[in-house]
C-alpha cells in the first residue's frame, strides 16, 4: 500500500464525515487512477436523491463513468470509507475497476446501525427469503429476448 | 401467481426485446403495484448511458423512486425479464420492494453470453479474488464518520 492511498482513504472518511453534515449517510468514496489522481468523488445521497442505489461507491462510479464517457473504468481504483455492500461490490465488478481499498469494515458499519449482514447472507445464498420473495415464472415468450440479441451481428458485449 | 403478472412478465420480455433494437442489452424490467399497475419501466442502458449500474432493474427502481419521490418502494413489485444479478437483487432489497418476479433465468442469460456465475460466486464468498482485489486499510481516522453519525439526534436511518 503506497502512501497516497492512505491519504485517499482518509479523504474518503472525511467525505463520509461531511456527508453526515449534509444530511446524508456516513459514507464516502473516490475513484482514482493507479497513481492516486482523483477522477470522481461520491457520498451517500440515498435519501436526498430519492435513490436507494445512490450509495457513495455507486455515486462515485457513475460520476467517474460520466467523466470518462465510458461504462468501463479499467485501470481505476475504488477508495471507499467503508467496506462495500453487495450492491456496491457488484457495481465495482461491472465497472471493471482494478481494485477496492476501504477503511472501516462492515462490522464498524453494523455498530453504527447499518447492518448489512442479512443482505450479505441473502445474496450469498441467492435466496432473499420472506423479506424479498423471488418468483421464477417461465412465461411462453421468455428467451425471445436472448435469441434476438444473438441474432445481432454487431452486438456490443459488456 | 395472478394472471396480470404473467402479462407483465411478457411485457418485461418485450421491453428486453426492444432494448436490443435500441442498441441496449436484452433486459427489461417494470415496477408495479400489487394489483399490476405499472409505476415505471426500465431497459438495460449500460452502454448508451455510460453507466455500468444501469441494468434494467436498477433503471426501473430509480425511475419508480423518482415517480414516488421516495428512496423506498414498500408495497411495490419488481417484474424483470430475467433473474436479477447480485447488484440488482441487492438494489431491490435496499428499495424495500415486496417481491421479485422474473421470466428467464441466469442460466438462460449465460447461454446468451451473460455469464454472471463468477460474480455470484465472488459475492457469495465476499471475495472478488484477483479480478477485483479487496484491501482493508485501517487508517487512523476510520470510524470518525460513524461516531459523527451517531451524534446526530435527527439522523434518518434507511
Amino acid at each position: 500500500m503506497s502512501e497516497p492511498f492512505r491519504d485517499l482513504l482518509q479523504l474518503a472518511v472525511a467525505l463520509a464525515h461531511s456527508s453526515v453534515d449534509a444530511g446524508g449517510g456516513p459514507f464516502g468514496a473516490l475513484i482514482t487512477t493507479a497513481d492516486g489522481s482523483i477522477v470522481a468523488e461520491g457520498q451517500n445521497i440515498v435519501t436526498a436523491a430519492c435513490d436507494p442505489t445512490a450509495h457513495a461507491e455507486v455515486t462515485a462510479i457513475r460520476r467517474a463513468c460520466a467523466v470518462q464517457e465510458s461504462h468501463r473504468l479499467d485501470g481505476l481504483i475504488l477508495v471507499s470509507s467503508c467496506e462495500p455492500c453487495p450492491m456496491c461490490l457488484a457495481a465495482a465488478w461491472w465497472a471493471r475497476l482494478d481494485s477496492v481499498h476501504f477503511a472501516s469494515t462492515r462490522f464498524d458499519a453494523a455498530d453504527a446501525g447499518f447492518d448489512d449482514a442479512q443482505l450479505w447472507r441473502a445474496v450469498a445464498s441467492g435466496d432473499t427469503g420472506p423479506q424479498l420473495p423471488l418468483r421464477h415464472v417461465p412465461v411462453p415468450t421468455a428467451g425471445d429476448e436472448f435469441r434476438h440479441w444473438l441474432e445481432q451481428a454487431h452486438r456490443l458485449p459488456y
